[in-house]
């Protein structure tokens, strides 16, 4: 069947490497007859800032105001903001969703921070009190691609930007896996404004290449829900593993950290 | 001498434990003779979209517009809009910033990821060409202070959220650090939404004991400078440590993993 794509994409400039980055992805997977849509974040003025106007009709306490709570309720009647309901229903339209952004300050820019904070509601496809276990999304798939302005030497493990896979996970875990996506490897475009343009055109190429396959892709591990107790949500005793480690914010299947 | 002490704060509610977090500072710290200024972002309706609007004057490519190269343009040229001007103004003033926020999707709200976006500006506080060198702020401390809405149990090495300074790293060190801010420590508010009453004080009381003796503090340990390769920026050879394995991204001056 014809799989549903969902590019959220967030660079100002159609000139830009992320808008052909963006771009192979309608080519390709329209190709393949996929149905693309593209939520072109700074073309609709995405609003960023998790303000009352998320609520369409009266806020449960205006006084003191709770966005978590507010949004949740609103979502539960029904009333969050057209703009809201409207993400919200390309996301559960959507197979595979990715986001394309240029790295700003080791994360995504505002305006895609904000789309994450408004869209993603507290009852639409995630509970705070099942982290991780809402089903919603779970036959979705998920992916970041982005720019970015260091090179890949400086965000390795003995790079002064560390391993990139830690600045990812705040996004990666903390978004995606926490939604219940399955979370595809993120493709990584290191510092195309300071390579060559043959090999900004060989960057794409490969991208060209990942994406004919893109949708058979087997999504990153993480570690089984079922090793986390119910209540406390902290590892089983005989799921915390010397070969891994303790921490189990810091590797996704890699033994870390990597004496060799 | 007396200090200067920013405050970027982004909640939306002056009833909310962030506010109270906020008033703490303005308090404690106004009574020891320091100035305090808050940037209180959704009562300025701070904008997060990083758009051309930061320019006064003409784009150097409206075509193909790259936010990083035209603002840092415009700071040189001295046309920032005068909101990121304002900000910076703030900055270049203060011995301590305090960012108080409550954490969304396991990092700051959009509109704070906003201001860091649009007032941190290439050329201003950061150099491309030498990361975490230039030594505008060298002087300055800064900190997070934060809400989260997970407990602290599910923000461990065991815990599904993974060890809580793994999620902090791409803004302590990716943001904090690599502008050259000495980091104190965060000030970190375990789920006070879950919490009683008497608990949320408990919370506040610690804070205020914390912040007489703040300014004393000695920042967080971040691996030296100069054992990084300055053309590479990886690690020298005679400093890649065994004790503290490979990865620079996922320690502050604590081994990892433990395997106690």
């Amino acid at each position: 069947m014809a799989k549903k794509v969902l590019i959220v994409y967030a660079h100002q400039s159609s000139g830009s490497f992320d808008a052909a980055a963006k771009d192979a992805v309608v080519d390709i997977l329209t190709a393949q007859g996929c149905t693309v849509e593209v939520s072109d974040l700074y073309a609709m003025a995405f609003k960023a800032a998790a303000t009352a106007d998320v609520v369409k009709g009266n806020l449960k306490s205006a006084e003191n105001f709770c966005y978590l709570d507010e949004s949740k309720l609103s979502w539960e009647q029904g009333n969050l903001s057209d703009e809201i309901t409207k993400e919200q229903s390309k996301l559960a339209e959507a197979d595979l969703v990715i986001f394309q952004f240029p790295m700003y300050w080791f994360g995504v820019p505002g305006i895609l921070k904000g789309w994450f904070d408004r869209v993603l509601t507290n009852g639409f496809d995630f509970s705070q009190d099942e982290p991780y276990c809402l089903e919603t999304f779970k036959d979705k798939k998920a992916m970041l691609s982005f720019t970015t302005g260091s090179p890949e030497s400086m965000f390795c493990t003995i790079g002064i930007n560390g391993d990139i896979n830690v600045t990812l996970w705040p996004l990666q875990n903390g978004i995606l896996h926490y939604c219940g996506f399955q979370v595809l490897p993120p493709e990584v475009f290191w510092a195309p404004a300071l390579a060559a343009a043959k090999d900004r055109k060989k960057m794409l190429e490969s991208w060209r290449t990942r994406l004919q396959d893109l949708l058979k892709e087997e999504p990153l591990s993480f570690t089984p829900l079922d090793w986390f107790d119910k209540e406390t949500f902290q590892l089983k005793p005989e799921h915390i593993s010397e070969e891994f480690g303790l921490s189990v914010g810091i590797h996704l299947s890699n033994p870390l950290p990597s004496q060799s």
